[in-house]
């Protein structure tokens, strides 16, 4: 059965995921849910943005994408409905869509408004489970999405920091930190095309720095720092067998520097 | 397939959480598992009670909800069955259901004597595994829940905090800390029929005080104090945008009063 | 349809997981996905190893186990399909098979070589969505296992503390802290074989002792120190209602001595 994937900020155990599963399976009891992540920090729309861009396009043509964190539930915040490539995606209008939405342009959005496909009463402080559990276990069911609401003309968009390109060097920063305390930056593996990736490649992430972009972790000795292009296409930083994040001391935001040897400006 | 849920203290990832799994494949296949959580508080019958009751009412007929939190694993405790609304529930008799039981009476309610449904070997330090998840799969096999014991009289009861309503005011107490920090009282949305929602209501929590409640958490400012009706239908604390729980340093069994102006007695 | 466990030390909640999965389903949208552990400490193999051996036991003839704690990933270690008993496993070879293989030895071990069943492209550092989680779908999907690359001489294998059994006495150390805090060690039931369990069998623990093996862990009183067979057949030490690695101040690696009156050497 279609997957129906969930992204929230309930907290991992909480009752409120578990609600939105009984929602879900009571109207459509084959579906296959796959738990992506509920301890997104509290209403953190952008760390959930990223995870959405991360993982999406690892899943199934059809798969229907349910992302609830939703500091305006009961406002008057749209709840969309975005087809994206091949899936479907259901979350309030706050940005959650928007960074996967500025590399493949949604073509079709709408705006959830035809309560039929809703829990018959709608709480105030609960979307997730009164709208958009039904909308998605209905959709599993074979709802054509026309039928969801009227069309929207954007989505509400949320500003990302993009490297900063020159021809000696790429400044960006580090955008997330894994389980392992890799520092995964915005520079992506594109803004290497024809630059040396040898050791003339330096990275500056705070005081620290190091040479070259390597291909594997484990290809250095550990505790050594060594920066290489992620699973993701991104530009990392990483120390062997141990966690960048706490040894250098820095995380999201933290600018990263890749620079190239004589090409200084 | 008939979702079989899980609540137990193992921990989430634990050894303990994929053997009963693996026992509950093993004999069902296609069972479909719903985690609902793993990580209550070790042997905190308690929480994991009203998690229950929290969720319970969400998930189809015929679920069958499997809560092993049993600190008296391999002494002289029952293990009951119990058909609630049309769902099904095993746990040691500890509690654990006595709070959805207070609420929505047990049609019937056995007490698991027959081993055939057990596995082979039953250990004295994890039922979960040999004795519920085993029959929790047989009865998603379509197994006769008459079959599995005999009839059990009544179930250990555990005495909840009840608020005390006057005509001036109803004092409650927080029962829940959700993972955004909102306090979750025992003060239910019916107490309030009839009085004043607005301004004249006052709330109070700790040394903090809140007037009016709301419908939705972001009607206020970020920062601010609200009280609101929360999607379980229980008057609710929240900081906009922050943790009440943190913020006001309170938490489970702190005391909240609700009171009307001009009606103290 | 046949369970995909999942062991990794992605952390629960990670995109890594969520593509794994994405993966997968897109392969076989029909597999059940048991999520095992995510929060196997990063790049701790024997941890995982350990878990393995503990759940693997308890699954049904055919689950595919992938175990992805990787730290070599990108080099030249091979990646291995085995079977166990009639189960799948697939894994780096690191050593996370190894302490289930001392126990049941494989009967078919493989390297994985050929790439036409694993992603059209793999990268250099995420070998678990691209070689392994492609693979364990196309098993789900009936794939002959011995299509994957050619047998694999050995597994490598890691060494484990055996206990030093002695006339008089055990000497092991503890193996795993559950959830509970209760210490789980390398001594087996069959150790005790034949020998008093009552209280001339003395249990030492750091500088604490208590004597007599136990059935369950409420047959004494709350804060009482007491040694039990678990439900793994290993002997453990618990503190009732209460966490004994807390409470004594010890974890993994600390000794334990399991000691008979009168038979001192």
């Amino acid at each position: 059965m279609t997957p129906i994937t969930l992204i929230t900020d309930f907290g991992t155990g909480s009752h409120y995921v578990a609600a939105m599963k009984g929602v879900i399976l009571s109207l459509c009891p084959q579906a296959t849910i796959v738990d992506i992540a509920h301890d997104v920090p509290p209403q953190d729309v952008r760390r959930a943005a990223l995870l959405l861009d991360d993982v999406a396009d690892w899943f199934p043509a059809e798969t229907i994408h349910l992302v609830v964190i939703d500091p305006g539930v009961g406002t008057d915040r749209a709840i969309v409905y975005a087809q994206i490539g091949q899936q479907h995606f259901l979350a309030p209008d706050n940005g959650l869509l928007s960074r996967l939405a500025a590399r493949k342009p949604p073509t079709k959005l709408l705006q959830l408004s035809e309560p039929a496909y809703w829990l018959p009463q709608v709480s105030t402080t609960f979307h997730g489970r009164d709208i958009m559990a039904p909308v998605a276990a209905r959709l599993a069911m074979g709802l054509d999405p026309d039928r969801l609401g009227p069309p929207l003309e954007r989505l509400l968009t949320l500003d990302w920091p993009l490297p900063r390109e020159s021809q000696a060097r790429v400044d960006g920063v580090v955008i997330e930190v894994d389980a392992f305390g890799n520092l995964i930056t915005n520079i992506t593996a594109d803004m290497l095309c024809g630059r040396p990736t040898d050791r003339r490649a330096c990275i500056v992430c705070n005081i620290y720095e190091t040479w070259g972009i390597y291909h594997a972790y484990a290809e250095q000795a550990g505790g050594t720092l060594v920066a290489l292009i992620g699973s993701g296409g991104r530009l990392e930083l990483a120390i062997v067998g141990d966690s960048a994040a706490r040894r250098l001391g820095v995380g999201v935001g933290t600018p990263v520097t890749l620079a190239w040897e004589g090409k200084e400006e």
